[in-house]
């Protein structure tokens, strides 16, 4: 392309300080060096996990920085080094890379690359984990860059750059639900919902939604819940509820929430013997805690980071299930915004966490924006 | 017998509260009702849940109780019903019941049977953990007996009743430790050591031994430790240390000592992407808890009870693996008393847990009380 080479001034929404609004900015974003991808991105949903950096992390070293790390867009121009793609390929940034090479990649137990998650270049604005979506471009190493296939409609297969990859794969890769199961899951956010999809994809007899807002219930069922469960109808600790309806407890629980409370519920939910637990929703101020006996009494908890799924392996292929029908993409989305609303957005879904008194997220987590087009 | 279908008067330990002496009694034990057997005690080891329950526990309602779990002894008769066992059988009490009708008995994933830790039977005296073993005679449903070889000597093999399946348990059946694997065992009880033993038995190349008191690692070497670690060798967190001898972290970690600052040093010492850290001491009266991020990042939380073992099939076993020579079990014994001595034996282990400031059990773990002869 005609900007291959050259240094692309475009806009991004900058994140200058926590707490205080996106700032719309043109920005400079250099040539690829040798083994960088740059992208121009096309779309790109908005995470709770943006929020959380910018409202409740607030670590004073991660600013100034472009927030948004679920996004999906066309390969610009490639630095030397780079064969495995080329300019127009569709791609999606991937926040966990997969080098092939590590210890971790060579296994089969994790998707945890060596590399991690890759953070500040050097440069003035840090890339939010080291994707930095809400900007028209970006540059990223080509281990952390997915192909996918030329067909995908980068505004859908953007969410499975975190949320749906996130919660479909804490279920059938990491809780590796059974068929015939029961299980819960608790927080209808995005991440939830496509956890649900991820236990029915697993062939689980009964999923159980768990979130104090009813309305999430006809969401959820179009996802594959076939039960629904408000904590704020009961009196009880919601474990008892779900242990009297299950005869113990659940096999398997999804906290899809980020909150340490909600953790300690789904573990206690589970039955006894064989229970497995996932941490799927992202927090990191407050410790999760638990009785003892809990685990010695056969429950195990697990964690879970961009669902297990190994990004270059796994993205092209839910972008396949995508294509085939078998993933829901397009039930998730609730908003569609351009880049210049991204404050819009984030107002939307902040106010939809906080208005709600309990530890549910709202809908608003299933809040994507798209249309960050190039001027 | 001649005692058969008579109530036998014999001797026994009595708690009659918290926090006292044990009281040498005369008891009245019933004969065996239906599926019920009555067994003689002939050996019994002391464990640290026994000492728990007297010093730590404490439930008001769990006394007056006979203590002991962990004894080995002969059937004197059974009650209707019972077919499996007749007397002259040696057995092995089971704190965990193995019916082999319900779901868990009928799942391979669990050893929880559904009649769990048999308890109050009514009696005038609480049956601790359902088998009260010190006491001359004992009575218990036949689902908690395990029938074990003729030839199997009772004062060794009784600590298959509890410790050492526990801790080789916790290490074969629940980490399911892998040959070529790191591990690293917190505290050198007989808990410990015997995970020790079951992490060789997997085959793990290291074993690192974890204890304050670098007198016990000579006996961890014999069991099949590799290294040792002394954390108060270190002012850096243990597992910064284990990381740092480890390239990033242990593939499995077992915590021996039911401390509730161990697991979380058990689980932090433990690699990202695929570490498991099972939880193996008891306690009770804290939360453990941990970071999301330990979670997230990969690692897996469990926990055992009696290893995982169900007892009716895995107690034999192990029995048959010692008089095979595959499992050791004399090197755990460093005490030999009588049940008149039961007081001195709880001071030494008291003594022991209690003269240490950090959070090691002394090697007073692995006394054992035995010769509860019929008088």
């Amino acid at each position: 392309m005609a900007t291959a080479g050259k240094v692309i001034r475009c806009k991004a929404a900058v994140a200058w300080e926590p707490n205080k609004p996106l700032v719309m900015e043109e920005i400079e974003v250099a040539p690829p060096q040798a083994n960088e991808v740059r992208i121009k991105i096309v779309a790109t949903g908005v995470c709770h996990t943006d929020l959380y950096h910018l409202f409740e992390g607030m670590h004073k070293d991660g600013f100034p920085v472009v927030l948004g790390h679920e996004g999906a867009g066309i390969v610009e121009s490639v630095g030397t080094g780079v064969t495995e793609f080329q300019p127009g390929d569709k791609v999606i940034p991937l926040f966990i890379s997969q080098c092939r090479e590590c210890r971790f990649c060579k296994s089969p137990k994790t998707n945890q690359c060596v590399k991690g998650w890759l953070t500040c270049k050097g440069k003035k604005l840090l890339q939010f984990l080291g994707t930095s979506t809400f900007s028209e471009y970006t540059v990223l190493n080509q281990i952390a860059v997915a192909k996918i296939d030329p067909a995908a409609p980068l505004d859908k297969v953007c969410l499975l750059g975190c949320g749906v990859c996130t919660g479909f794969g804490a279920a059938v890769n990491t809780a590796k639900v059974e068929a015939g199961s029961t299980c819960a899951v608790f927080g209808l956010g995005a991440v939830g919902l496509a956890a649900v999809m991820g236990c029915k994809a697993a062939g689980a007899q009964r999923i159980i939604a768990v979130d104090i807002n009813p309305e999430k219930f006809e969401k959820a069922k179009v996802f594959g819940a076939t039960e629904f469960v408000n904590p704020k109808d009961h009196s009880r600790p919601i474990s008892q509820v779900l242990a009297e309806m299950t005869d113990g407890g659940v096999d398997f629980s999804l906290e899809c929430v980020g909150n340490v409370g909600v953790m300690r519920s789904a573990l206690e939910s589970c039955v006894k013997g064989w229970g497995v637990s996932v941490l799927v929703g992202w927090t990191d101020l407050q410790d999760f805690a638990a009785r003892p006996i809990q685990l010695i009494a056969g429950r195990t908890w697990k964690g879970t980071l961009f669902g297990g799924f190994k990004g270059k392996d796994g993205v092209p292929e839910m972008v396949k299930a995508y294509l085939d029908k078998k993933v829901k993409l397009d039930e998730f989305i609730t908003h569609n915004m351009t880049l210049d609303q991204v404050n819009d957005a984030v107002k939307l879904m902040k106010n939809g966490q906080w208005c709600l008194k309990y530890f549910m997220l709202s809908s608003i987590f299933y809040l994507r924006v798209y249309g960050i087009y190039l001027k």
